[in-house]
Parts: structure tokens; C-alpha cells; sequence
């Protein structure tokens, strides 16, 4: 993790622990500087993240505010971020339901924007958070690109592999989001009922040059899940 | 509306019919300068628009491509606009359900950072698109900042109304999505079953200041509507 991801997610520890409630005011940029030890550019993009996720904004001449909802648990739609930064602080636990390599069919192609015959990952997990099923995520990775997955990375973040170990700079994610009733399977896993109602999310993430390299479908527990965005 | 947002408005339909289909390429800013007959700037706040919304982006050196859905119906998280943008070409009716003035209780000046005993407008509509319900809203205005608002501006885009004609800038929205099952009385305005899943978001508008001044609960029907968000 680099030093500003630190940043942020000490800052928003910080936050959910009502540590700035009273003036809903961030610490300057020079205290900042002064608490964490690092340079003015590295608290500089830890601002502007959090900025970006919703959690602070600023007002001219007075400085950083927190404005953002202090629960858990909540999704931010605005950030290519895993569910482990979703949660801090949470115990995260990803059961391994599903991992082979299939080869990309014509509608598969199609959505990953790659020849039909490619190696591809499919994996489905369940993201346990706390003990409650929190969501099932049935995901494509582009062998080309991803060219290992194994169970103990899928059991991990497989979002801090990919930027971590494969240095894999993402540059932007399209998220559509649609109600659903849940199928009986699906609501086994995340112990609900059939028919109860759900957020499911298409995620589709690019690489900086717009090379769409992996597509998930996400299906969260209404009950413990809400999401946040942020609009301009 | 601004020659930027008419030119935002006009290009969102040529991508829905489909006219860059072919290169998925946006014509040149020297070229919709031509086309437009407007400045540098206004097209590049449009450019800047359109990025914001997801619905085009840059790859360096050889311009701006088609990314979005072209879905109608989409709404877009990241955006302040609209139900009326978010279907260009559509036929929207907007059923005034109920019309009354309040005064802010503890709970809601709370959530409207208001004095208690603040009037406020409240307003339930229908938003009915190409006669199918769309959506059904509950917004609270502080009276404050929008001190007048009758059925025929509510019948109308009120968003509209408070751009255009109160002059009111927003600033920024916080959108929290949950998805809930529906009350047998919002399925029937819906036409959908009680108990069916929805989309609900509270959708809170802030003026630039950060002040808030409006704060909405949505209702969105299941089978038309789909939502967008695009991530960094």
C-alpha cells in the first residue's frame, strides 16, 4: 500500500471514530504534513481522494470539511476501491466458491473487448463482513493480463494483488447498477429469501488506456449494504 | 439553458443514435467548433461535462471516445441533472401527488441543517416517462431558498425552474442508495406488486457553501430504470 492509501484510510478511521465531530473541520495541510511525516504531495493526494470518495470538501478559505456518512459498510460508487477499504476495521472473510479458466464465448468476448477462444478467470465469492454474508461477486479476469489466480490470492484482496504485486494501474470503472429479486441460490448464500430485492452491480474496470481487463457481477445484502455517490 | 448544456444535450443524442458508432470516436474540438458555431470553451466545458457523466473519455493523443450506455432511461449518479436529461427524447409527465407547506420537526431540521419550525415545501410526484411510472419522489425545499414553488412549476422541471429561473448554483449532491421492498401504497403509484424491489435514493442537494437546501427520497421502478456511475 502506498503512503498516501495509508493516509487515507488512517484519515477515515479517524473520521468514523468522530475524532473532527465537533468542528466537522480536517486538520490544515501543514498539521497533516506535521502529523503523518510526509511530504506536502503526498498529503496532497490523500486530500484529493478523499475529495473524490465524498468524504471532505472544501470551502474556500476555511479549509477541508467532513461531510461524508460515517457508516460502515458503505459502498463508494465513485472509487475503484475493494470492499476491504469499504470496511475498515471490519474482519473480511472471502469464501471460495468457484475458480477455473473458460474460454471467452462470443457474448463474453463481446463484454471484455477480447478475441472468442481467450483464456479467462471466472471466480465467484461470497464477502462475509463481521460474520453477515455482505455480497456475491461472480467475476471475469482476462488471463492475458492476469495471467495467475490462485485460491489464497482469491481468498485475500484480490484488489491489493493486482495494484500491489502486478502493478496494474487502473484507469477508470463504468458501475451499472439495477434492482433485482433474488434467485433462490443466490439468496441461500447471502441468507435471505427468494424474491427478497438487491443492488446488483455490473462493474466493468479499464486499464489507463481504456482496455476494459476485468467485469464482475455483484449482488449485495439489502440489509447491510447502502451505497454512496457523490455528484457534481 | 446555457449554449454548453444544449450542446451536452445534443451530443447525448447523437451517441444514443448511434452517429460515432462506427469509430466509437467523437468528431475533433476544431470540428465541433465548426459544427456548433461557438467558442473553444463552451465546447470544452461540454467536453468536461460529458466526461464527468461517463458518457465519453480521453485517450491521449487521439481524442475522445464513446463510452456510455446508451440506454435511455439511465441515471447517472454522478450528475446533479435531472430526471428530464437523463431521457432526452422521452415524453415526461409529472404527476403532483401533494403540495403542502411545513415546518421543519427536530428530525428533518436536523437532516435540513435548519432551524426547527423552518417552513419548508413538501412535494410527492410521480414522474412518469413515455407513460410508464418512473419514479416517485418526495422532496423536501427549504422555503428560505426557494420561496415559491405552485403546481404548474412542479408539473414542470423544477430543476429547471431553480437553475434558470431562481439563479440557485449547486454546488454538490450526496446520494445514498438503498434497495428496499416496495409499500403496497408506492407499488400501486408504481403499478408494480407490493413487495417488489426498488431503488430508493436520498438524494441531498448542497448550494456551493456547502449549505443544504434540499433533500430528496426516490422511488425508482425496477423494470425501466437502470443507474450508472463512473469510478476513478
Amino acid at each position: 500500500m502506498l503512503k498516501y492509501e495509508m493516509i487515507v484510510n488512517d484519515l477515515q478511521k479517524r473520521i468514523m471514530n468522530e475524532e473532527f465531530e465537533e468542528t466537522r473541520k480536517l486538520p490544515t495541510e501543514e498539521k497533516l504534513i506535521e502529523e503523518y511525516g510526509v511530504s506536502r504531495n503526498t498529503i496532497r493526494n490523500a486530500i484529493k481522494i478523499l475529495m473524490n470518495l465524498g468524504i471532505i470538501y472544501p470551502v474556500q478559505g476555511s479549509g477541508m470539511f467532513v461531510r461524508a456518512p460515517k457508516k460502515k459498510g458503505t459502498v463508494y460508487l465513485n472509487s475503484t476501491r475493494g470492499v476491504t477499504m469499504d470496511n475498515p476495521g471490519n474482519k473480511i472473510i472471502n469464501k471460495l466458491l468457484d475458480i477455473q479458466i473458460v474460454e471467452a464465448d462470443e457474448k463474453l468476448s463481446e463484454q471484455m473487448n477480447c478475441k472468442v477462444g481467450t483464456p479467462v478467470y471466472y471466480l465467484k465469492r461470497l464477502r462475509i463482513v463481521d460474520g453477515i454474508p455482505y455480497a456475491l461477486e461472480r467475476t471475469y479476469y482476462n488471463k492475458e493480463i492476469v495471467p495467475y489466480l490462485g485460491k489464497e490470492i482469491a481468498e485475500g484482496s484480490i484488489f491489493n494483488y493486482l495494484k500491489d504485486d502486478l502493478k496494474i494501474s487502473f484507469g477508470f470503472a463504468d458501475k451499472y447498477l439495477t434492482a433485482i429479486k433474488l434467485s433462490k441460490e443466490d439468496a441461500a448464500l447471502l441468507e435471505l429469501e427468494e424474491n427478497d430485492p438487491a443492488i446488483m452491480i455490473n462493474d466493468n474496470i479499464h486499464l489507463s488506456n481504456g482496455q476494459l481487463f476485468n467485469t464482475s457481477n455483484i449482488i449485495y445484502n439489502y440489509q447491510t449494504t447502502n451505497f454512496y455517490s457523490v455528484a457534481k
